[in-house]
């Protein structure tokens, strides 16, 4: 067994609910060990989150910068650190952990602004440092077969691609009336320029691309404030331009009532199509053209290896998303026992800081795009919105 | 009983596809009586398929014309006609009907240009014959209930609209090997400029303005050529703009694979959303804002008039198209016969030539906005694209 | 095109379910012509039912010997009668008409008894005349498929069978307040001795035979009488171990909320599996083993003959009871052609005396074996318990 | 927070299942330490599975004696054990285990046989030590809220229960090719007199009871053994008679070719039904006689206390088979808490040794009324059987 990585977490304190999720999915299968942690901005709350987690308190600090600087001089100190903000936060962050040589796992998006997300990247990609951005949804077994099926031809030529990611949660003005969640997320100056486009829509546009393999060169997007009085955007209509000629439907609304959590992508190539619902992860559709469709059900003796080994329980014993989030835990730890080991030829292909990027200038250019009217814009010149 | 409707038939003819779905739609419930039809504008398929069908030898025509001339002469003529012809077809034979004092039911879309369509129009709104475009769809008992709760204010104000209809059955070049249906429907000449569009996106179009009770001022369409050599769209993208600021997004395309006729909708409003699949025609869901989502079934004792009037066989009896195609003929026979007694007040809302011309304008704004590179069009302005 | 077949019909005036069922799917395909009818026992009520259906006031009855005995007369008098009486009258009415020279169609169970059913069925096997028992779900196509896909050894050696029919009207004493279908179902001088079991029951014994090919040899019943006051069963768990020592569960509930008419049918074999589900009857679910499940459509191009030719609509435009209803009809209607041109070789096998006789032996049995406490009786010796 | 409860394991060496499972389940919500294990009877391989997961070479047994003699005479020795060999140890194990002073969490079935059970029963209720069967199921968040709907009143009266467990990884003889999972439990020597039955039907068993609050009185079982060859029974069908009235079917199978692991229940009342899935586990469907049904997911604010307790992420990012398995973990560590501070009020309900009699219970008789031909046999005679 490889030695547990040593972690450290900023944010992520008392009543968050991503922060929680990362210690779990850092916990489930053994890779990761949470020493220390900046919990909160509020050194009180801090202080108080870290003895509930059973964090020594000297290793709870005020600040992440207070932390890097202590951990730095420990023999024992963190290996790599959970970012787990506020968006506006995280490049910060993220760079001043990488200077202090740790390796990242961040949320996305990556930054407030896509300027800052350029930045970053440079900073990332000259590091020797790994970086992950927490795309959850590549994590689920089944939309990594999916992109081996893609791979491997089984669909032909993709040709249109439709996602959607609809909640309901914000329906209604929560962030009038004091809900903390609602408050950050519909803050431009915490959550940054996007609001729904960029909590979930990059999310949805991740996923299509991930399985798709191929990258967008234009869209055109019509984002709508749907509850009155809200900043941020609450609902994204986006069209997509592959470079294949391929076209896109991507669908972003946290206003949708019956959708909690309503992830979907389809994907339709020359010789069949697939379908994948987040809510029934452990389920994937395959239709043959011409021919019945398929189940093909997590745990199935003809998945992909990608697939198999991001799996722990048989079929029919469901798996969800904390164990997808554990799958992008699990390739980090992969990847950097497999670094220090000089073999890094099977490093796992987690979502890095070029996935980072790649959302982040999808979130500029249908913001761009939107305030122009809707218009066509080029991904590819996003830093010239 | 209300004596039967006599009914001619233009096109539908032995191996049509919507011919028989027409015969089947009159004859369910006992409302009409199929007595003369121009099955084929060849004069020997016309008759084979009038012997098929025990139409008298008489009354089986080798064209339209020859039809309303001979009928007209008739005491027992015929009261009605359905055009279900190619689409190219459609506008000159309802024309000649309407001219000859009788009834339409005709296929949509009304006509291969718009101008045609307007034209008919004109002459169908200055007619006292009543005029139904078989926008099937329409049809179904829980379509009729969810437009109901829409106007109820269930769902509050609506702000999103989400309608798709993907078919996969010309994923391939049908039209090149000869397949009949596929050479008509690919075949600008006769199927008119809209292929995929025209063909379903026109339904779906439909459906949405139905149920939302909302008519769209603006439109953006990207429509796609997916099969080589195609010569109309099989695959299109579309984003809406509505009247009261409610945003929709429409796909269509006849190239999924895995999808038969998977026509589906969902409408979202600050109180609450519905969603409903053509394949799964006697479930419709509401999502109450903030309370679990309810599973609505035809036959249920709290469904609207409207939806309890189209419902033949109790809860869980499964009803389908052809149930759905009934109730256009039953609602238009009704209509008929409440003019006859001329008290026109309850005259069921069948789809009529206002829908028609409705859909022909999303048509052929569509086609515009695609050529044009993809642009905001509005729908108003239809005629100056 | 054949004639039209001339058909008479006894019971189901207005108000009646299955009456206007039978009527729709007589006329659904155009094989039949209604003429004449006894239909209510009240001579004032079946005029008025006459009327509103268009029939011939002379040829209106006021009981089904009248109408026998006038139609006879009539060189254009009824080739077929359908009977759908309350059960008690089944058996008294076929024999009549058989003994008129009449074919027959009659709804289940055949008759109150068991005797009775044995009687009317060594009269039917003795006539020339054809009868057909209105087992409406081997109507659908999908069953028709799974039947043949077992004959065809798809999955192996069956050795286990699921059937389920539940339904919730009954949930509370409806017939204590004087709804009209639930009083006559549930008084065992009209409905016979059987409740549930021989109004739902029945027909998922003979779903479970029809697909599996297998006859059960021994049943085990245990009836309840849920609601208080009840006088016939409305809840049965059923046993079965058929002949080739595969075994078998049926539960039927008229008490089971939420469900409307949920008939279920899963057969397991050595080399795979099949569900079916009558309220999405489009879908049948096929699992290879070791294999990833397929979804079998209506309409798909690998159907059977027999689920081909009993489909009028395309794949994706679903079709629902009244056309699996109608394809009884049609069936029996080819069979009587075939009879007239003395060509017997492919009438098609609709559900016949025998299976209205096997259907009354499981009713009686399950009746037995239930009484004398749960045990477990032989089918074979029904008609000694 | 709490200190993390010390674990020590017995069985669940490298390649077992349900090994790596119940460490997860302990891990998850980060309340145990795994420090100890006899992983094998063989110690090689104990010691080679100690390593892989981390555990000190001191405390990785080769018998779970060993451990339990050293783990005594250390400070930091463990509170309690895992048990997770084949059925028929679970019983000594426990046994020395309890007697050592530890709290225990075991495997079902908890013994081989009913007197081994019997006698374990009353040593567990005789200590102070605390005893959780893994009954997984009831720790599914929808579980404990259909129990708690159930409790309220929300159905009336309940009057049937249908519960099915079906898998089908057993359709072929793997025992007789190696197979390991398979070559145990179908062996009677180490999984006792049951297969199936004892294996899964067990489950289904006690998830029936726990939703209805209903013990049964009675059972009548007739178990198959479909593989030709195989020695323990493969499939079973039981009848249940509850203490009110209430009739129950059951049945379990692992020889259903499509079936996973596919437990449903559905439990019906005077005043409505409740469903629930296994295999989609987010999802409980309420029917209110007479109302439109309801989906109750998990995470809803209307959720009961006991089913809000065991959610981790909020509705729509969907939990699974671990996360149930986790609850049990939970729940058993906030009992060992409450108990050390003597506030033994609030402890959780975990599934306990009476459940596990209860289990044994219904396993015995019903092995017994199969091998008397299927009869009804009393449940609580059941050691006389």
């Amino acid at each position: 067994m490889n030695k547990r990585i040593r972690l450290g977490m900023v944010g992520g304190g008392e009543g968050a609910f991503i922060g929680a999720v990362h210690r779990i999915a850092a916990r489930l299968d053994d890779g990761y060990e949470l020493v220390a942690g900046a919990f909160s901005s509020d050194a009180v709350r801090s202080r108080a989150s870290g003895a509930m987690l059973g964090i020594d308190a000297l290793r709870t600090y005020a600040s992440w910068q207070a932390m890097l600087d202590a951990e730095r001089n420990r023999s024992d100190g963190i290996d790599a650190v959970a970012i787990v903000t506020p968006n506006h936060l995280h490049a910060r962050i993220a760079r001043d952990c990488l200077e202090a040589g740790l390796h990242v796992l961040c949320d996305k998006p990556l930054a407030a602004t896509l300027d800052e997300t350029v930045e970053l990247a440079r900073l990332a990609r000259a590091s020797d440092r790994l970086f992950c951005v927490t795309y959850t949804y590549c994590g689920y077994p089944l939309v990594r077969h999916a992109r081996d099926m893609v791979a491997a031809g089984a669909l032909g030529e993709i040709h249109s691609i439709q996602v959607r990611y609809a909640q309901d949660w914000l329906s209604e003005p929560l962030e009038a009336s004091g809900h903390r969640q609602a408050a950050w997320r519909s803050d431009p100056a915490q959550a940054g320029e996007g609001g729904c486009i960029a909590d979930i829509g990059t999310h949805a546009y991740h996923l299509a691309r991930f399985v798709s393999g191929l990258n967008a060169q234009a869209l055109l997007a019509d984002l709508a404030h749907v509850v009155p009085g809200r900043r941020l955007d609450d609902n994204a209509h986006v069209l997509l331009r592959y470079a294949n000629g391929a076209r896109g439907m991507l669908w972003a609304s946290q206003t949708a009532p019956g959708n909690a959590n309503n992830l979907q992508l389809a994907v339709y190539g020359s010789r069949g199509g697939l379908t994948w619902r987040q809510e029934e992860p452990d389920e994937l559709w395959f239709a043959p053209l011409g021919k019945s469709m398929r189940l093909i059900r997590r745990g199935a003796p003809e998945l992909s290896a990608s697939a198999t080994t991001g799996t722990r329980v048989p079929m029919g014993h469901p798996e969800g998303y904390l164990e997808a989030f554990a799958n992008l835990y699990r390739d980090f730890a992969v990847a950097i026992h497999a670094q220090r080991a000089e073999c890094g030829k099977d490093m796992p292909a987690f979502p890095n800081i070029d996935d980072g990027l790649d959302g982040m200038r999808f979130v500029h250019t249908a913001l761009a795009s939107s305030r122009a009217g809707g218009v066509w814009l080029s991904l590819s010149d996003a830093a010239s919105h």
